[in-house]
Parts: C-alpha cells; sequence; structure tokens
C-alpha cells in the first residue's frame, strides 16, 4: 500500500473469481447463518449474522449514556435505566445485511462478499424509540435523525463514527426499537451491547449497534453511511437511490448430507421434505414460495406470518430420483414483487435477492 | 463436478494467491474469534470459534441417549439426566483448531482457510470422563476409545460419522470432560448440544461435538478423522504424525480503529499498551512473550496463568511514533517450546504457529 493507507478515496475495482485475503477476512470477522439454522424461527444465539464495520466494542454499561441533541427542546443523556423504565416491546424480526448476496454478483465489488448467509430472525426487546423522542421533543425544523454508533473508523479514506439517519416519519413508528435485550438476554458485545437501534422491515444497516447519540438535524444527515455507502448504483458517478427496506427473498434449508470441502449434498432417494423461509421488506407477507427442480417451477406450501416483520416457513415434498439435481425457490410477497431468476447487478454490490439454487446428488 | 461427486478420493491439490468460493463458505459456516475479543479472560457467547465439518446438528434433548459399547464389561445407553447426576466439574479452556494458521501457508491445502481466528476460551462444565467410562468397566484388552458424533458427511469420498479416539490413559485423565454447559448455560447447537468431549490442551479436533457413541476397541480406531485426517505430513504418502495437543502460540489484540476493508489500523502516537494472549498445549504455561516493533524483539509482561489450560495476557508499553509499523508477538512456553518465524509447513496445513504480525499507522 503507497502512502497513507486510509487515504484512498477512489472506490475500489470490481474483481472477478477467487477471492481476494481482505474479503475472506472480513467474511471471518462477521457471524454468519450456516443454511441448516434455517429451521428455528428464532436463530440461536451465535448464529445470528452480525457486519460490524468497525470493531466489536467492548462498553460498559454503568457509563453508558444516550444522549438525545441537536433540534430538540430537551436534550436528553439517558442511562440504560431510563431506557429500561421505559414500557418495553418485544419484536419477532427477520434482519437481513443489505450486501447479503455480494460474493455472487459478477464483477464483484471487494467488500464483504456474503452469498447466502447475511439474514437471521431474533427476538428483540427494547422500549419504542418514539418514546424517547417525544421526551425529547423535536422541533419543527428536524427534518432527519441521526444514530451514530460509538465504533470508528475509515472508509474509502474517511474517517468516521458508524451512524445512519430515519425521517422523523420512519423514526416515531411504534416498530423502532432502542433494543437492549436479544432472545430474552442483554445485548452480545457483537449485536451492540448494551443499546442499538432496531429497524424493523429494513435492512440491518439501519440498526445502528453501540448506539451512544441521537441527533436531531435541521438537514439531511450527511454521514458517510448515509450520503456514500448503501446506495443503489448502476454506474460509477451515478447518484444512485438511498438503500432503505429489505427485498423479497427466500432460502433453502439443504437436504441430506454434506460433503466437507465442496458442501454439495447428498440426498436418499424417495420423498424428501424440502423446507425454507421467506421475507421480504417493510414486514410486507410472502404470498407464494416456488420450488424448482431441475428447472421446473412448483407450488410450495408457505405457513402463514407470525409476526408482521418475522420470515416464513416454506414446505415442498419433492420425490426424488437418482442422479444429480439442481434445486432452487423463488418467493413473491403480498405486493406482488418477486426474486429475480439472476442478480440485479449494482456497482456495491447491494439487495442481491436473486432466486437461491443448491446442487444434490440422490442415490 | 464429474461423476460421483463424493468419490474424490484424492486430495485435492494445493493452490497459491486468492481464495476459492468453497474455502470462503467454510469461513463462513464457522465462526470465527475477532481479535480485539482476544480482550475477554472468557469469549463472549457467539465469538466462540467453531469448526463444524458436517451440518450444525439439531438433537433433542429428550431422545438423547449417550452410549458405551465394545470391550466394556457393562454396556451403558446414558440419558441426560444421568450424565448432569455424576459429579460436575467446571475447565476453563482454551482451545484452538488444529488448523488454524492454514490460510497464511503457501502452497495452501484447499479446505477451512483459517488466519489467525481459529482460538477461543470458554467454562465447560460436565461430568468426568472417567466417571462413564469406570461405571462400564474397560476390559483389559480395549487399547482405544472412540468418540462419534452424530453429524455425519463425506470427506475425500469417504462417508462416515464424525469421530475421534484416545488411548485409555488419556480418556481416564480427571480432565476430560462430558461436557453439558459452556459459560453456564446449556450447550448452544454450533457447539454440540445436548453433550460433546472435551479434552482440555488438545487441538480442538478431539473434543467430539453432538456426542452419541463411545466405543471402547480392541484395536486402534480407524475412522476416517482419525487414521487420515489430521496428521502432520510432509509430502503426498507421508505416514505422517497424529495431531494431539496444541503448539505454542500468541496473538496480538490490534490497537487503534480500523479501515472498513484492509483492516489496517490507525493509532495514535504516544504510548500504547499493546496487549493480547499466549498459550499452549497440554497445559504447559508460557514462560516468555516477546513483542517486536519494526523486527526489534523486546520482553513483555505475561500474567500468570489462572487456569492450566487457559491462556495468559500479556502486554507491552509501546512508545508509538508516526509512520508505518509492523508489530509482532512471539510465545515461548514453560518447556522451551517457541514460535518460528515463518510456518512450518505441511501437506494439510496443520498446526500453523508462526509469529502474528500485524500493520498499523501512527498519526
Amino acid at each position: 500500500m503507497a502512502g497513507n493507507p486510509f487515504s484512498g478515496k477512489d472506490a475500489r475495482p470490481h474483481v472477478e473469481g477467487d477471492f481476494a485475503r481482505e474479503e475472506l477476512a472480513l467474511a471471518y470477522r462477521n457471524v454468519a447463518l450456516p443454511l441448516e439454522a434455517l429451521a428455528y424461527d428464532v436463530t440461536p444465539v451465535g448464529l445470528h449474522y452480525t457486519l460490524s464495520h468497525f470493531d466489536v466494542l467492548r462498553l460498559d454499561e454503568g457509563g453508558f449514556r444516550l444522549t438525545v441533541s441537536g433540534r430538540v427542546a430537551r436534550p436528553l443523556a439517558l442511562a440504560l435505566a431510563d431506557i429500561r423504565r421505559l414500557p418495553a416491546h418485544t419484536l419477532r424480526v427477520t434482519m437481513e445485511c443489505a450486501g447479503n448476496g455480494r460474493g455472487l454478483m459478477v464483477p464483484r465489488y471487494p467488500s464483504m462478499p456474503w452469498l447466502y448467509e447475511g439474514v437471521s430472525t431474533a427476538e428483540w426487546t427494547g422500549a419504542p424509540l418514539r418514546h424517547v423522542l417525544e421526551e425529547a421533543g423535536l422541533e419543527r425544523d428536524a427534518v432527519d435523525i441521526a444514530f451514530l454508533g460509538a465504533d470508528r473508523g475509515f472508509d474509502r479514506g474517511v474517517e468516521h463514527d458508524y451512524g445512519r439517519s430515519l425521517t422523523p416519519a420512519d423514526a416515531l413508528s411504534d416498530d423502532v426499537l432502542l433494543a437492549y435485550a436479544m432472545n430474552g438476554a442483554p445485548l452480545l458485545p457483537q449485536h451492540g451491547f448494551p443499546l442499538r437501534l432496531v429497524v424493523p422491515g429494513w435492512f440491518g444497516m439501519a440498526s445502528v449497534k453501540w448506539l451512544t447519540r441521537i441527533e436531531a438535524l435541521d438537514r439531511a444527515f450527511d454521514g458517510f453511511q448515509q450520503a456514500v455507502g448503501y446506495h443503489y448504483r448502476k454506474f460509477a458517478g451515478d447518484p444512485g437511490v438511498p438503500i432503505t427496506h429489505a427485498k423479497v427473498k427466500s432460502l433453502i434449508a439443504p437436504p441430506g448430507i454434506p460433503d466437507w470441502y465442496t458442501r454439495r449434498r447428498l440426498v436418499e432417494r424417495g420423498t424428501v421434505a424440502l423446507a425454507g423461509r421467506a421475507w421480504s421488506g417493510a414486514g410486507t407477507a410472502i404470498a407464494r414460495v416456488e420450488v424448482a427442480v431441475d428447472g421446473v417451477w412448483r407450488d410450495a406450501v408457505v405457513a402463514r406470518q407470525a409476526q408482521r416483520f418475522t420470515w416464513q416457513a416454506w414446505h415442498y415434498g419433492w420425490e426424488a430420483t437418482p442422479g444429480d439435481h439442481e434445486l432452487a425457490c423463488r418467493a413473491t410477497d403480498a405486493r406482488g414483487a418477486t426474486q429475480p431468476l439472476e442478480p440485479d447487478w449494482n456497482t456495491n454490490g447491494m439487495g442481491n435477492n436473486a432466486v437461491h439454487r443448491i446442487q444434490v446428488t440422490v442415490r
């Protein structure tokens, strides 16, 4: 690396084929859902995906304060106990990383090279954000609310605390939580202990971890992860479209048993109960899941949505015959949005919801 | 893949440079320790490394039985409650994957391409294995004890349940546990719920997860992971040396803040408290840790070993001056074993304990 290794402001050039050591190291730093864990309605502790831009912080609950400042009538500095005293709300939320599927785009932007594993479901408990915003009293000229984490680092030459924003209308929704518990226990460090934002129905980048500052702004938040990162862009220089809600998507829990290295699956002949999960953004329910065996699509049975922001189980009885087969699944949500057969390419590899395909051998 | 994809009995050819999608997918399947989590004496739940050869199983505690059979006087079939009734023992154990560092060997065997992250520390609670072996009564001709998990799959064309063995002398040690709890809670699925073996001082492959069968044998166990996998081999066809205990090793918790993609660190000038962990195999304590700044080695301060099988903290005050620097650390154990500067190459990329180096920029 020549010169200051932190000043490279240009986007990294796209690549194809094998993965760089930097991409591999990002895969290690973050937890991924092994697809057999799609079997759980709520992902077990430690298997819920993580995407931490900078370090996994070790914060002290005693010294912790959440400040609310800027265009508010009453600036606040809240201890965790203050937030725990507010009415608590628990939501079962399926969360997906906006970059999930990036590693399958061709050519590929060098970043976290998710294949399929950047999605999970957890039960988050916390105080609805709106209680805190109402206590602070947003001024009339507050047009954007910034949420800043304690985690700091560089991206494309820009030093910043991780931060994202929501409009006042989105921030005042009942569903946005200041979450201090996950699956009934205090947040783990890697999920933002002691406090994080949880924004159901959005891709995961909105759910700021290690949340320490809320700033009401009279202008659009210009933080790097809001103004530069997390856009759909079709070409270099494209101003792009900001990324918000998750997209319709589904995954198959691989049947049978694996080969250690290739992860190809061996399945016994006969009736195989294929199963998986499907979800969409903004709490939209899934209306249909189709399964393809060797390219022939058939309807699967879709379970009802247990809660508004939660993935839905699907299953399909497959009469497996000996030989090599390709399985695929495709979801359509209640608004009619469906998954494409191939990735919808964009410069930074965001929001890839192309159908999931797996290779199996039946004996 | 031509023909039966599960019949490829030959070792995969070695590679260099970038990482194949199969290697990346293995990195995703398994949890890795982000090096900033070296700060914790006991690794937080969900950050302890995992290496699961096959699927992460979902076993039911109710139907669970551990059978003890073969060359024993009294074959057993124990429910989890039976094992919980035995005297419980808790050990704080640093566990490392035998393949940790494989991704840094040149050329590299295509398998789980760990860089540095395949090591963690947990508190395991369970019944000493010897109580169960004594209850079963090993016959005089029992020369090897096989431990078999419920997880099944293929490796290099061989279908098998994951299994490993210990000699009766090793198996009857007080320190080998039938563990049902980790950090005070029931095992998570990815750590072998409801029961696993924990063999302190050995590389992690000995600590069989989802343990369901113990077989006392009058001959050496010939399971794939014992007879073929997990050997140090210098060339193809080398019968090799079986892998047992972990090796002396140390890691640095990276100082400062990271760049998202390169993970290079930015550190402020002045006194920097460098810290990390060091450990060795077979419960051997660490006698010395040295830190190198730009190749000049100095002694660090090493904390005493809290428990016999636990890593030790070390720290070193570094007067950081502006510019680019390389930091490295090297441990020596109480038996005089020390880390090499370069990997000790072997065909399957096992036991790489070369010194850890990180690049930092001071401003």
